[in-house]
């Protein structure tokens, strides 16, 4: 039983290598330096947790977790190709440097890549993975499209917004804790109850994420402050303001939205606070937090065994950065 | 044993169906507009003759074949948005259509749903079949971006580009065929005969591809000719000419080359000719379909089973479209 930061480390002491073969340098150098930025690597984590939730650490577990951690930095490299952004951990995004056609071709490449570590999987459990990881990377994929679409919309409801992140985000953590309960051969019911805690974690975090994006510290937060606000991003911030709203702040909403304002995050963040919005998200992530507590509790395998899933939760809804 | 025609018909017969879940349409609805825009299917069919050239037809080799064709498809979605191709198959490219950030998502989740098809093969074969298939797709991909580094070049030299169509064309044609053949359970050295046949046979296809797109009928071509000498890409036709072009004629290809001539098409395929580049490609294209003969014959299958695939040979290298 090991706590996240013990696993992370783990982790990353075998995946901070060489994925790639070295030529053509103009595809793959690319490759390894978006790896190199890094990241919390929570997702493979996850999956050895969930592993090892019901177990020791299989091998296997090792091939899913790379597996899961490139699809996760191929979705980021396309999605900042999508989004034009300038700037990922600080650096600069894959685009931004080697170009939008490398980027793409580089983001095509590391999937594959991730692909080919499922095929490491023994013949026991390979469909049973391979079925769940495309599962997760077509929501995954359907949960980005759905974001673009909204972009275009002034008006997004709380429960699209929420079936959006559901699919964005919680997928991918919720099926990374099955893909490691599965390697753990858990049964169906305990498999669906972590399956749960994850989507629910997954709804937490996210509202963590926009909380963050909007009120965090700049000093400890990784990327600008007010990122959401300028780009128009629907948050839960967002739309739980336009919900409460009365007329006149819609309409102040409506025109910083639609305008270059230089005082545009400022006053939205003042709108947010003044419709309760701040306040509610913190209810919110905290009613997530404890429906995927309930879940964890649920599954039969003794307390002990969920100490590092509860403090992980814990961890990822109260983070600063 | 059936005919490359028989077998296109029967693979399309099954493969032209919905592929994808219906909803987000925004997502899905593009890629089927894009399947339905057809093609050849020679890379799924030639993986169904790869399995037929040593019996049966197995049930995995079409979940296979649609692997091969979603992933051929993926390749072109992502291809045509890097090269900004307006057109394919004479109508709206899928980023034309639905734009850029659609196009790339809907290509992704093809790659996706390509995966999943494999993880429908059995546990004999599953492992083997992804790899050739991974391998494949890697090459595939790194061909497409040395055709872009060549793109910004003036001089390329024939090996290297007959290196990079190796990777971008030829080991798809010859993993497609390979997988049939170890679905067929062929040995060793037959696998790699087959390869190599259609390693030349996708060399002589290309050559055959540059040459239409210079010289052939526009009536019965389905792109734009010229398209290739429009764009600047390097062809078989223009590294040879360059090759052996004097001095001024050389100096007239670099001129063509930076300057939107109206006449640029009509005077570089007059050089082109006056280098007696088109009547080398001729004899370069024969040369490699004989190699690729070659091979095939060294297959040790009783030569009945061998002729679809010398059939088919014959008409890829003579085709007019």
């Amino acid at each position: 039983m090991h706590a996240f930061e013990t696993l992370s480390e783990k982790f990353s002491a075998q995946f901070n290598r060489s994925h790639f073969p070295a030529e053509p340098s103009s595809l793959y150098q690319p490759n390894e330096y978006f790896l190199k930025l890094g990241g919390k690597r929570v997702r493979p984590v996850l999956c050895l947790m969930g592993n090892e939730l019901f177990g020791e650490i299989e091998s296997d577990a090792w091939h899913v977790s790379n597996a899961i951690e490139l699809f996760h930095n191929f979705t980021l490299i396309h999605d900042d190709i999508m989004d034009k952004a300038p700037l990922r951990r600080g650096l600069q995004t894959l685009h931004t440097k080697y170009g939008e056609s490398t980027a793409l071709l580089a983001g095509d490449v590391m999937l594959v890549v991730a692909f080919d570590y499922l095929n490491h999987i023994g013949t026991q459990f390979i469909h049973r993975i391979i079925r769940i990881f495309n599962q997760t990377a077509m929501k995954v994929c359907e949960g980005q499209q759905l974001d673009m679409d909204f972009e275009k919309r002034n008006e997004v409801g709380l429960d699209e917004y929420i079936e959006m992140i559901g699919l964005k985000t919680s997928v991918m953590l919720a099926g990374s804790l099955q893909m490691g309960a599965i390697l753990g051969c858990a049964g169906e019911r305990n498999q669906h109850l972590l399956y749960e805690f994850g989507r629910k974690l997954g709804l937490a975090f996210q509202v963590q994420d926009d909380y963050l994006d909007a009120f965090g510290d700049p000093g400890k937060f990784g990327k600008q402050v007010g990122g959401d606000i300028i780009s128009n991003k629907k948050t839960f911030l967002q739309i739980h303001a336009w919900e409460v709203a009365d007329s006149s702040q819609k309409e102040e909403l409506l025109f910083l939205s639609q305008n270059n304002d230089p005082a545009k995050v400022e006053r939205t963040l003042q709108l947010y606070h003044d419709c309760g919005a701040d306040e509610w998200t913190c209810r919110l992530k905290d009613k997530y937090l404890d429906e995927a507590l309930a879940h964890l509790e649920d599954i039969a395998v003794v307390s002990k065994r969920k100490e590092p899933l509860k403090e992980l939760a814990h961890y990822l809804v109260q983070r600063q950065s």
